[in-house]
Protein backbone atom coordinates (compact mmCIF):
# COMPACT_ATOMS: atom_id res chain seq x y z
CA UNK A 1 0.00 0.00 0.00
CA UNK A 2 1.45 3.33 -1.05
CA UNK A 3 2.37 6.24 1.71
CA UNK A 4 -0.70 8.83 0.54
CA UNK A 5 -3.23 5.73 1.05
CA UNK A 6 -1.78 4.74 4.36
CA UNK A 7 -1.74 8.58 5.90
CA UNK A 8 -6.04 9.07 4.55
CA UNK A 9 -6.30 5.78 6.51
CA UNK A 10 -4.68 6.92 9.06
CA UNK A 11 -6.45 10.34 8.99
CA UNK A 12 -10.18 8.38 8.75
CA UNK A 13 -9.07 6.16 11.96
CA UNK A 14 -7.81 9.46 13.97
CA UNK A 15 -11.19 11.06 13.19
CA UNK A 16 -13.58 7.76 13.69
CA UNK A 17 -11.57 7.73 17.28
CA UNK A 18 -12.93 11.10 18.66
CA UNK A 19 -16.29 10.52 16.86
CA UNK A 20 -16.51 7.17 19.42
CA UNK A 21 -15.88 9.90 21.98
CA UNK A 22 -18.74 12.39 21.27
CA UNK A 23 -16.38 14.51 19.15
CA UNK A 24 -17.57 15.45 15.44
CA UNK A 25 -14.37 18.43 15.00
CA UNK A 26 -12.32 15.42 14.34
CA UNK A 27 -13.99 14.95 10.90
CA UNK A 28 -14.38 18.95 10.20
CA UNK A 29 -11.38 19.93 10.50
CA UNK A 30 -10.37 17.46 7.69
CA UNK A 31 -13.43 18.47 5.49
CA UNK A 32 -13.32 20.85 2.81
CA UNK A 33 -15.47 23.57 2.15
CA UNK A 34 -17.40 21.94 -0.70
CA UNK A 35 -18.16 18.69 0.97
CA UNK A 36 -21.67 16.67 0.31
CA UNK A 37 -22.73 14.39 3.01
CA UNK A 38 -25.25 11.17 3.25
CA UNK A 39 -26.20 9.41 6.62
CA UNK A 40 -29.46 7.23 7.24
CA UNK A 41 -30.78 10.05 9.26
CA UNK A 42 -30.93 13.36 6.36
CA UNK A 43 -33.73 14.13 4.86
CA UNK A 44 -31.74 15.47 1.80
CA UNK A 45 -27.89 15.46 0.66
CA UNK A 46 -26.18 18.20 3.46
CA UNK A 47 -23.87 19.92 1.00
CA UNK A 48 -21.10 22.69 2.35
CA UNK A 49 -19.14 22.94 5.36
CA UNK A 50 -21.32 25.06 7.25
CA UNK A 51 -24.52 23.36 6.75
CA UNK A 52 -22.64 20.12 7.93
CA UNK A 53 -21.26 22.04 11.21
CA UNK A 54 -24.81 22.52 12.01
CA UNK A 55 -25.60 18.98 11.55
CA UNK A 56 -23.05 17.94 13.83
CA UNK A 57 -23.72 20.47 16.45
CA UNK A 58 -26.85 18.33 16.82
CA UNK A 59 -24.20 15.28 17.82
CA UNK A 60 -21.64 16.77 19.90
CA UNK A 61 -21.74 13.77 23.14
CA UNK A 62 -24.90 12.31 22.09
CA UNK A 63 -22.02 9.37 19.85
CA UNK A 64 -20.60 6.91 22.19
CA UNK A 65 -19.12 3.36 21.21
CA UNK A 66 -16.58 1.59 22.85
CA UNK A 67 -14.35 0.35 20.13
CA UNK A 68 -14.65 -0.19 16.51
CA UNK A 69 -13.43 -2.20 13.59
CA UNK A 70 -12.35 -1.15 10.45
CA UNK A 71 -13.21 -3.83 7.43
CA UNK A 72 -10.85 -3.84 4.50
CA UNK A 73 -9.93 -0.37 3.90
CA UNK A 74 -9.13 0.57 0.27
CA UNK A 75 -7.78 3.50 -1.88
CA UNK A 76 -8.56 4.22 -5.37
CA UNK A 77 -6.01 6.98 -6.32
CA UNK A 78 -6.46 9.02 -9.08
CA UNK A 79 -4.28 12.53 -9.21
CA UNK A 80 -5.55 14.62 -6.16
CA UNK A 81 -8.43 12.61 -5.58
CA UNK A 82 -8.36 9.61 -3.24
CA UNK A 83 -11.90 7.47 -2.53
CA UNK A 84 -11.14 5.91 0.45
CA UNK A 85 -14.24 2.74 1.30
CA UNK A 86 -14.81 0.39 3.88
CA UNK A 87 -17.31 -1.69 5.88
CA UNK A 88 -16.57 -0.98 9.78
CA UNK A 89 -18.11 -2.31 12.84
CA UNK A 90 -18.75 0.17 15.73
CA UNK A 91 -19.06 -1.93 19.54
CA UNK A 92 -21.08 0.24 22.27
CA UNK A 93 -22.01 -2.12 24.96
CA UNK A 94 -23.77 -5.74 23.37
CA UNK A 95 -24.73 -3.61 20.79
CA UNK A 96 -22.90 -3.81 17.16
CA UNK A 97 -23.90 -1.44 14.36
CA UNK A 98 -22.32 -2.30 10.75
CA UNK A 99 -21.78 0.23 8.06
CA UNK A 100 -20.65 0.82 4.46
CA UNK A 101 -18.99 4.27 4.28
CA UNK A 102 -17.58 6.05 0.95
CA UNK A 103 -14.93 9.13 2.07
CA UNK A 104 -13.66 10.83 -0.65
CA UNK A 105 -10.76 13.13 0.06
CA UNK A 106 -8.80 15.74 -2.61
CA UNK A 107 -5.78 17.57 -2.22
CA UNK A 108 -5.33 21.11 -3.26
CA UNK A 109 -2.15 22.22 -4.85
CA UNK A 110 -1.49 24.55 -2.28
CA UNK A 111 -3.13 22.10 0.74
CA UNK A 112 -3.73 19.11 2.48
CA UNK A 113 -5.91 16.00 1.73
CA UNK A 114 -9.96 17.20 2.44
CA UNK A 115 -12.98 14.80 2.49
CA UNK A 116 -15.33 16.38 -0.38
CA UNK A 117 -18.01 13.98 0.07
CA UNK A 118 -19.01 11.17 2.96
CA UNK A 119 -21.61 8.58 2.51
CA UNK A 120 -22.28 6.49 5.36
CA UNK A 121 -25.11 3.90 6.21
CA UNK A 122 -25.98 0.70 7.18
CA UNK A 123 -25.09 -2.87 6.05
CA UNK A 124 -27.60 -5.03 5.57
CA UNK A 125 -29.84 -2.33 6.96
CA UNK A 126 -33.07 -4.71 7.11
CA UNK A 127 -31.13 -8.39 8.62
CA UNK A 128 -29.56 -6.23 11.08
CA UNK A 129 -30.87 -2.97 12.19
CA UNK A 130 -34.83 -3.70 11.83
CA UNK A 131 -35.14 -5.45 15.44
CA UNK A 132 -33.02 -2.42 17.28
CA UNK B 1 -23.07 23.36 -15.28
CA UNK B 2 -20.16 22.52 -17.32
CA UNK B 3 -20.46 19.77 -20.56
CA UNK B 4 -18.81 17.29 -18.69
CA UNK B 5 -21.04 17.49 -15.74
CA UNK B 6 -24.15 17.43 -17.85
CA UNK B 7 -23.05 14.64 -19.15
CA UNK B 8 -21.86 12.55 -16.79
CA UNK B 9 -25.99 12.97 -15.45
CA UNK B 10 -27.12 12.28 -18.70
CA UNK B 11 -24.77 8.95 -18.53
CA UNK B 12 -26.41 8.03 -15.02
CA UNK B 13 -30.20 9.06 -16.15
CA UNK B 14 -30.10 6.66 -19.00
CA UNK B 15 -28.45 4.05 -16.83
CA UNK B 16 -31.28 4.16 -14.47
CA UNK B 17 -34.12 4.36 -16.80
CA UNK B 18 -32.52 0.49 -17.60
CA UNK B 19 -32.46 0.21 -13.85
CA UNK B 20 -35.95 0.80 -13.64
CA UNK B 21 -36.97 -1.55 -16.49
CA UNK B 22 -35.10 -5.06 -14.81
CA UNK B 23 -31.64 -4.52 -17.26
CA UNK B 24 -28.80 -3.73 -14.93
CA UNK B 25 -26.27 -3.45 -17.95
CA UNK B 26 -26.84 -0.02 -18.57
CA UNK B 27 -24.79 0.32 -15.82
CA UNK B 28 -22.25 -2.55 -16.62
CA UNK B 29 -21.62 -1.23 -19.82
CA UNK B 30 -20.36 2.27 -17.79
CA UNK B 31 -18.72 0.16 -14.73
CA UNK B 32 -14.87 0.03 -14.91
CA UNK B 33 -12.93 -3.02 -13.52
CA UNK B 34 -12.13 -1.65 -10.26
CA UNK B 35 -15.13 -0.95 -9.28
CA UNK B 36 -16.41 -0.56 -5.48
CA UNK B 37 -20.17 -1.18 -4.59
CA UNK B 38 -22.05 -0.75 -1.61
CA UNK B 39 -25.83 -0.64 -1.14
CA UNK B 40 -28.44 -1.56 1.58
CA UNK B 41 -28.47 -5.40 0.94
CA UNK B 42 -24.95 -6.87 0.89
CA UNK B 43 -23.03 -8.27 3.30
CA UNK B 44 -19.79 -6.55 2.40
CA UNK B 45 -18.35 -4.17 0.04
CA UNK B 46 -18.42 -5.84 -3.47
CA UNK B 47 -15.21 -5.48 -5.36
CA UNK B 48 -14.54 -5.51 -9.25
CA UNK B 49 -16.81 -5.24 -12.17
CA UNK B 50 -16.82 -9.29 -12.44
CA UNK B 51 -18.44 -9.61 -9.00
CA UNK B 52 -20.92 -7.11 -9.79
CA UNK B 53 -21.85 -8.36 -12.69
CA UNK B 54 -22.57 -11.64 -10.73
CA UNK B 55 -24.67 -9.84 -7.82
CA UNK B 56 -26.80 -8.05 -10.58
CA UNK B 57 -27.66 -11.11 -12.45
CA UNK B 58 -29.70 -12.16 -9.68
CA UNK B 59 -31.30 -8.86 -9.73
CA UNK B 60 -32.36 -9.19 -13.57
CA UNK B 61 -35.48 -9.04 -14.17
CA UNK B 62 -36.16 -8.60 -10.74
CA UNK B 63 -36.28 -4.48 -10.41
CA UNK B 64 -39.23 -2.35 -11.79
CA UNK B 65 -40.03 1.10 -11.46
CA UNK B 66 -42.28 3.58 -13.01
CA UNK B 67 -40.88 6.28 -13.15
CA UNK B 68 -38.00 8.10 -11.16
CA UNK B 69 -37.25 11.86 -9.66
CA UNK B 70 -33.75 13.07 -9.85
CA UNK B 71 -33.51 15.41 -7.12
CA UNK B 72 -30.16 18.07 -7.17
CA UNK B 73 -27.78 16.03 -8.70
CA UNK B 74 -24.54 17.70 -8.34
CA UNK B 75 -20.81 17.12 -9.60
CA UNK B 76 -17.73 18.01 -8.06
CA UNK B 77 -15.22 17.36 -10.73
CA UNK B 78 -11.52 17.15 -9.72
CA UNK B 79 -9.14 16.19 -13.01
CA UNK B 80 -10.23 12.67 -14.46
CA UNK B 81 -12.71 12.18 -11.45
CA UNK B 82 -16.28 13.36 -10.85
CA UNK B 83 -17.97 12.90 -8.17
CA UNK B 84 -21.61 12.36 -8.66
CA UNK B 85 -24.46 12.51 -6.15
CA UNK B 86 -27.90 12.94 -5.32
CA UNK B 87 -31.34 11.52 -4.32
CA UNK B 88 -33.77 10.09 -5.76
CA UNK B 89 -37.15 8.95 -5.45
CA UNK B 90 -38.38 5.61 -7.53
CA UNK B 91 -42.01 5.01 -7.54
CA UNK B 92 -43.93 1.70 -8.24
CA UNK B 93 -47.30 1.79 -8.01
CA UNK B 94 -48.32 3.32 -4.53
CA UNK B 95 -44.71 2.32 -3.31
CA UNK B 96 -42.16 5.57 -3.28
CA UNK B 97 -38.63 4.32 -2.59
CA UNK B 98 -36.03 7.20 -1.28
CA UNK B 99 -32.20 6.87 -1.93
CA UNK B 100 -28.82 8.62 -1.24
CA UNK B 101 -26.76 7.70 -3.76
CA UNK B 102 -22.94 8.88 -4.95
CA UNK B 103 -21.52 7.75 -8.12
CA UNK B 104 -18.04 8.28 -8.94
CA UNK B 105 -16.90 8.39 -12.23
CA UNK B 106 -13.37 8.04 -13.64
CA UNK B 107 -11.77 9.19 -16.93
CA UNK B 108 -9.17 6.75 -18.65
CA UNK B 109 -6.41 8.45 -20.62
CA UNK B 110 -7.85 6.58 -23.51
CA UNK B 111 -11.19 5.76 -22.76
CA UNK B 112 -14.29 7.05 -21.80
CA UNK B 113 -15.96 7.93 -18.49
CA UNK B 114 -16.64 5.26 -16.23
CA UNK B 115 -18.07 4.65 -12.70
CA UNK B 116 -14.97 3.09 -10.23
CA UNK B 117 -18.09 3.27 -6.80
CA UNK B 118 -21.33 3.19 -6.51
CA UNK B 119 -22.92 3.81 -2.84
CA UNK B 120 -26.78 3.35 -2.84
CA UNK B 121 -28.70 3.71 0.43
CA UNK B 122 -32.05 4.53 1.70
CA UNK B 123 -32.62 8.07 2.63
CA UNK B 124 -34.44 8.57 6.38
CA UNK B 125 -34.17 4.15 6.63
CA UNK B 126 -35.74 4.26 9.48
CA UNK B 127 -38.64 6.84 8.59
CA UNK B 128 -39.36 5.62 4.98
CA UNK B 129 -38.91 1.78 5.16
CA UNK B 130 -39.14 0.78 8.57
CA UNK B 131 -43.04 0.21 7.48
CA UNK B 132 -42.50 -1.34 4.00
Amino acid sequence: MEDIDSMIIEMEKAALVRWGNGDPAGFLEITAEDVVYFDPYTERRIDGLSALKDYYQGLRGKIHFDRYELLNPLVQRCGDMAVLTFNYVSYAGANADRWNCTEIYRKPVDGNWRIIQTHWSYTEVFKNKMED
